[in-house]
């Protein structure tokens, strides 16, 4: 396909390359190629193995030190890179007794979904609130934010955040606080209050596209796919599957990454499914396996693995099953890049 | 500012009427006014006194004979219309021990706010619920319901649609059912388990303006008001106002009926305020007074009452008050022809 | 269908009307229609014999003193009402050399289609233009205009409004200049240079829902038409037809009224369409015939006509003709109303 | 502001590193920069140069060995990876009197804006246009397109894609057709006559959030400029400033590709601005020079140039210049990052 060398054209590619060209003949094929060529791999990270990793590290640095005490998850076939896929980073943090992140901003968007621990505290834009597993947390774009730990306990979660996105966008900006935590502006909840009850402020106006809601409690996500499952419109290849939305927009609960809850209920075996968006999952509740491509994952709670853009993966629970996940979806559809496929189905 | 009379004139205006002709001067200080002229009038109605006689009503006629037992409020100015503003319905409606109310379908948009009663059911496309007071209900376009009631007490709900509308558009369309009542098709609560908790089926396509909740409990409207008076943003006009939302969009609940829920502590009294959407009140919690133009109408729960377009009104709560309203803001929003004025403050 | 009359409902009926109540099911096969049962007429005005009586209406009131010199025309079924449709209002306008119809702005959108005439002026919001045969202009709500003509020949044009819908939602304002003319502040084509050429500000702003053309010149239509027609992508029942549209979100024109123009080659006969917006035409070229309901109206250039909500038309051409129309579509399509039948197609 | 390294953290970094994670405060700092700091540098390419290098392709290639006969400006920071900025890439085509550029199509989204030649023709979709210097074309993801030159002189054209976004994104989809020329389903214009008059066709239903037009001819663009320069509202770091718009949405004309036309005065000088879009630009016509951060370009017809993101830039013109420029602001601003600085104006 490529055109054939010839002492001519290698001379002229020398000669413009001085020129900062390059004939794209030469590369074409790895440019647009038919189907998406990822570099990124698919990876299971069992969380017993970085809990003990994270442990140690809490010996090692205070959060303080650390600014924020995170191990990052590299993608085996990214590494060096501090991304999980091509466009998004995950990390898993901890938060010890006596812990203090302190504030700071930036235009990079944050989710963090909480994996064990009760009760430590994040605040984010002067409102505090108390974590629990399960619970989803978006810091938005350059929303000041920090966190600690009153309790007796370490809390863990998973960080997700469009880094490398921004990253390639060359649109980082960032700035820490003078003081080591917020003044807490607002009550426990607030945001909750106003805007989780599918009702909003009647004079609110929208200035930005990331959800008002920062905490999304894991006690209603689960009371929504409890219910749900009654209704047992069960999809092939997800189970139920929701994503958390926005309630100003019905959009993506973030303009960068889509995040989503999905139930696998016991014995189910999903047909197979690909789309563009490397997705990250973690693990609720339950058991299973994951197959992507050619290799099977093996799956307990708090477990956490990635598919790349367009690899087949089919889903087996042994028992209900709760994942969570994230990716770049929100991204893709707004430029009508987005792609799945069924399968045969 | 009108144009002076001549014979001449006249003899013209005579001959243009044979013709379907007018003259444009002689009417355009009535068609286009400095401020909105509306024959519309303030106007409170007892709970009390409706119930009495609805009851009287429940011995007159069967919910089946009369397809809909309901007494529609007719804006004083209004007679004749079955109009309680402009562009608005409001009607009581009461369903009885045993009554059924047989399934039809109609263009118009329907609301429910429960009054009174426990416990009677409705069912919305192919989804039945049990209704409670302070539940806010909707019955979207073209969409069937009936309802009925299996329990031991009457249920008393408001009635609110946009019929002088759909009228004044010529877009009504109906049909009633073979059957009385529809198949139940989905399990109780499945609207709300799928989009009332900030999450959305992921493959979900919007197929109408209307919000995909049909229920909104006051249980969860009641919480969010409570919860988010803790942070004290008081409206000097409104207290605390929330408009209950459609989460796929974030817009009003109804394309042609903005509905409202508001909280007014103890002692609250309101700053004037005005706008261009009549509005019809209920009070569902709570004791006072609003003052509407020059007259002052005394509320208790259950109480209704009418604030035209463009006239003053304020408030004053004796107790902790929560009233529910709706208008045809989404309406006017739409169209470019929202206007509100917040006195002199 | 109707509920039984019987001395003791008669007696209740009575006793509720006191209290500014109805009973629902006395009136209610009249609000909720099966089918929309306008009081709306078909009806056909020919240009000719109004132009007779606009002259005549020149020597009897100045442009001046009827601040707007228009014969209304009035649909048979809505007599006294200003209305062509049940929301729309349609007038015929005359400026004759020297005339002045000074300033002033309203709440009321309005459009302006040219019928006769050459070079008489329009100002709107500071910005003027000389307006020719089919030029559609629009002056947005709130926007002061006026207009005037420096010519020697007299022009006409059709006026339409949404007079009614603004009256029906109580949303009427306005106010005139104490100047007869505004201050021309931006040179001539202004908006369309900005707008009209497929590019926009690079940091505009939008702040209404109208369109920031407010000229959309006939020759661009023609021209849009002519080259449309070489695809030969013709639709059974209306030939080729296009929306006018806003050029910084693609909905129509005016967020109220609907503006349409439509090309039916010569020989055309169209099949039968019907939809709930009523709608005024007016023939900018050709000749040829619209049988609406029962009645066949011939037509001519710059003659009008109106086709009530759910009638059946269809059109025929006896040479190319071209269709200017407007109705209230974009109303009924944002508020999920809006419903078309094309026939048994 | 980084942690300090000790034996054991070092130690710990090793470990943990084989279990594909890293420790986060390690390359925080690199991650989430104060401020962007991109290795795209801003640089300059005279045409003229890389005329000469073409034509010398020319002769070493054909275009259908080549599949497209273009020379990509690389960046000078980001050499190897066909880039002009992070997240965009560019290139110069020619096609020479006989050329056949076979039919391809792939999910990346291209334009083409013409720099010399004369009616060589494209084919976009079924719709053959002949092109000419100016203007702007646009060939939709996943659309095929073809093109060729039947005249007598070779033309050049500009070409910009989101090849690296949609790398990045992992969404790349492309295919070759078996024919070296589509067929030609529609006639020349036909795009335009629909799309590009302020008109729509009255049914359509959009598919894509790209353009119904493909080829916005310079023409216009010229004589929208021309026009705007009469109402005289300079902007200070611009000029005269359109972006080339989506009429069926307002919205930039391709969702990945901000497209824009600016017009600097004669002797205009511009205030400093920065943005966080790198952008390219072209000159249509005149001559004049930028400022980007600390180095001046002289430029004149057809001259590429690059500012790099956050970087300061200042245009002067030395006679009437016209620049056509390309970025990926709809991405940023759909996604909440873009932004931007006019300096201390």
């Amino acid at each position: 396909m490529a055109a054939a060398s010839t002492p001519e054209r290698e001379a002229f590619y020398k000669k413009i390359d001085g020129e900062n060209m390059t004939a794209l003949w030469t590369v074409m094929s790895d440019l647009i190629t038919p189907e998406p060529k990822s570099a990124c791999r698919p990876h299971l990270w069992q969380f017993a193995a970085i809990r003990d990793y994270m442990v140690e590290a809490g010996r090692l640095i205070t959060a303080k030190e650390a600014e924020r005490r995170v191990l990052i998850l590299e993608n085996p076939g990214l590494r060096g890179q501090s991304k999980i896929t091509t466009s998004l980073y995950a990390g898993i943090q901890m938060v010890i007794p006596g812990d203090v992140a302190p504030a700071h901003r930036h235009s990079q968007s944050a989710l963090r979904f909480v994996l064990e621990g009760k009760g430590a505290f994040t605040t984010v834009d002067g409102e505090r609130t108390l974590m629990q597993p399960g619970d989803f947390i978006i810091t938005p774009s350059m929303t000041w934010h920090d966190h600690g730990n009153e309790t007796s306990e370490p809390m863990f979660w998973l960080d997700g955040l469009d880094i490398p996105l921004v990253q390639f966008l060359d649109a980082s900006f960032a700035e820490g606080s003078q003081e080591d935590q917020q003044k807490v502006a607002r009550p426990p909840g607030d945001s909750f209050a106003r805007y989780g009850h599918n009702l909003l402020p009647v004079d609110a106006k929208r200035s930005s596209r990331t959800s008002p809601i920062f905490n999304y409690p894991y006690a209603y996500t689960r009371e929504a796919l409890e219910n749900a499952r009654r209704s047992a419109q069960w999809d092939a290849c997800h189970g139920l599957k929701l994503k958390f939305s926005n309630p100003e927009t019905g959009d993506f609960a973030m303009p960068t990454i889509g995040t989503f809850i999905q139930l696998l209920p016991k014995g189910f075996e999903a047909a197979r499914y690909r789309s563009t968006d490397a997705t990250v999952f973690t693990v609720v509740e339950g058991k299973g396996r994951s197959r992507i491509g050619d290799t099977t994952f093996e799956w307990g709670p708090r477990d956490l693995f990635v598919v790349p853009s367009w690899q087949w993966v089919s889903h087996e629970a042994d028992e209900d099953a709760v994942l969570f996940s994230f990716s770049d979806r929100p991204v893709q559809e707004k430029l009508d890049l987005f792609r799945e496929d069924r399968g045969n189905a």
